[in-house]
């Protein structure tokens, strides 16, 4: 809380930052058989969607940039994340129809300066992030008028080229989720073979057959059989299961 | 050439590229069951060695950035580039013992502005790139004393996180050999399988069983069976394949 205080009532300072260099992050979460994304509504703009970002200071890492943007938004300080791709376009912001929205939504509130410290062209590393959907507080950042998880399959038009980011954060979490086995980021620490297995389902949008899917996942020795999950009915409960960290 | 000339005369000009912000090559070509990697014997702080690297013009893409710098060593125009990470710690170069051997080299031959643009931090995107080593002819850009092929098993000390960056690039080589089906570029336009098989050995740098390599290969249907090998003994030649581009 003392952070995001802090963050508040600090000015943006240009001269702390990086230029030309910005960070965005695809949130996903995982809920009741729907992939979800943390969205912002700008607060300039019109109203703009966006994904959360943020640019990175001098004194940190790029990592550590997005670990303060993501911990702004979610309050949360231990976040699943993976860089996935640079967005270098040199007219990703410079030709987007938006920028001139944003510039006359800016002008009302910050500097020349500011204003075109913000609007030049910006080379993007995308990071996507995985939560548990039911820990994470959702607040707002200096930017945002409120921020909503929406289902990925209900996203609406984004400023500039963040529809195109969020397409690629996808795939890059398709490949990795058996690869990097990080899965287990977007569930609560104990689950069954089932949730498992919807989760999978959901992720790739499309039937998996769940007999091959449990050998396969448990062939992989990374999950722990716990109790059996109470469900009234405890002969044909199944099993919690909890991810082995290594 | 033309090119190439063009590029010698023109004197650096800090403000024609973003600040901040570099590119690293890894240029993996292949010969002889080896794996090998293009390193720059650098012209400046005592003859580090060096990955092709460059900056990004605020006219061009990242990747443009990156086609600009392998064209400049390689006089190749069509070269197959992926970008695989992005290095952005704080202290990658403001804390290396070599910034400051640089920082002695350039003062014999840059003004005072450029040596601090050239040595501050620097967020570096890392691209791998696969050539047909037969087809490179290396050309020393304004920064190499001269470039030579390594093998990736005697890779000496590099500059900076030189060697950290190449380390990604083999682990993303590694992975991606099989899943993007990239192998291709690393060869002639005709080879045979067993020649295939020993490339992709080489690279995973460990014996694979050559059966279950070739019906797994052909199983993909990307290859289009040609003549057979020339080799003197017709009947026991080996066939041809090509690699169908889709």
């Amino acid at each position: 809380m003392y952070l995001i205080y802090q963050y508040k009532m600090n000015p943006f300072i240009i001269e702390d930052y990086i230029p030309n260099l910005s960070t965005d992050c695809v949130v996903f979460g995982y809920e009741k058989n729907e992939l979800k994304v943390l969205l912002g509504k700008f607060k300039f703009g019109n109203g703009v969607w966006t994904l959360p970002g943020g640019y990175v200071k001098w004194t940190e890492s790029i990592e550590l940039a997005a670990i303060r943007t993501l911990k702004e938004r979610t309050s949360l300080d231990n976040i699943y994340l993976d860089q996935f791709r640079v967005f270098g376009n040199e007219n990703r912001i410079l030709n987007s129809p938006y920028r001139e929205i944003m510039i006359r939504e800016f002008e009302k509130h910050f500097s020349q300066k500011e204003i075109e410290w913000k609007t030049n062209r910006f080379v993007c590393i995308g990071f996507y992030a995985l939560v548990d959907i039911n820990k994470v507080k959702v607040q707002n950042s200096e930017f945002d008028e409120y921020l909503e998880w929406r289902n990925i399959k209900e996203i609406p038009e984004m400023v500039y080229d963040h529809n195109e980011i969020l397409a690629y954060a996808l795939e890059a979490l398709r490949q990795n989720l058996d690869r990097k086995l990080i899965a287990f980021n977007l569930l609560p620490e104990t689950f069954t073979i089932q949730e498992l297995h919807a989760l999978y389902e959901t992720v790739y949008d499309k039937k998996i057959v769940i007999s091959n899917f449990q050998k396969r996942i448990l062939d992989l020795k990374v999950l722990e059989r716990l109790e059996k999950k109470f469900t009234g009915a405890q002969n044909k409960a199944p099993y919690l299961y909890r991810f082995i960290k290594s």
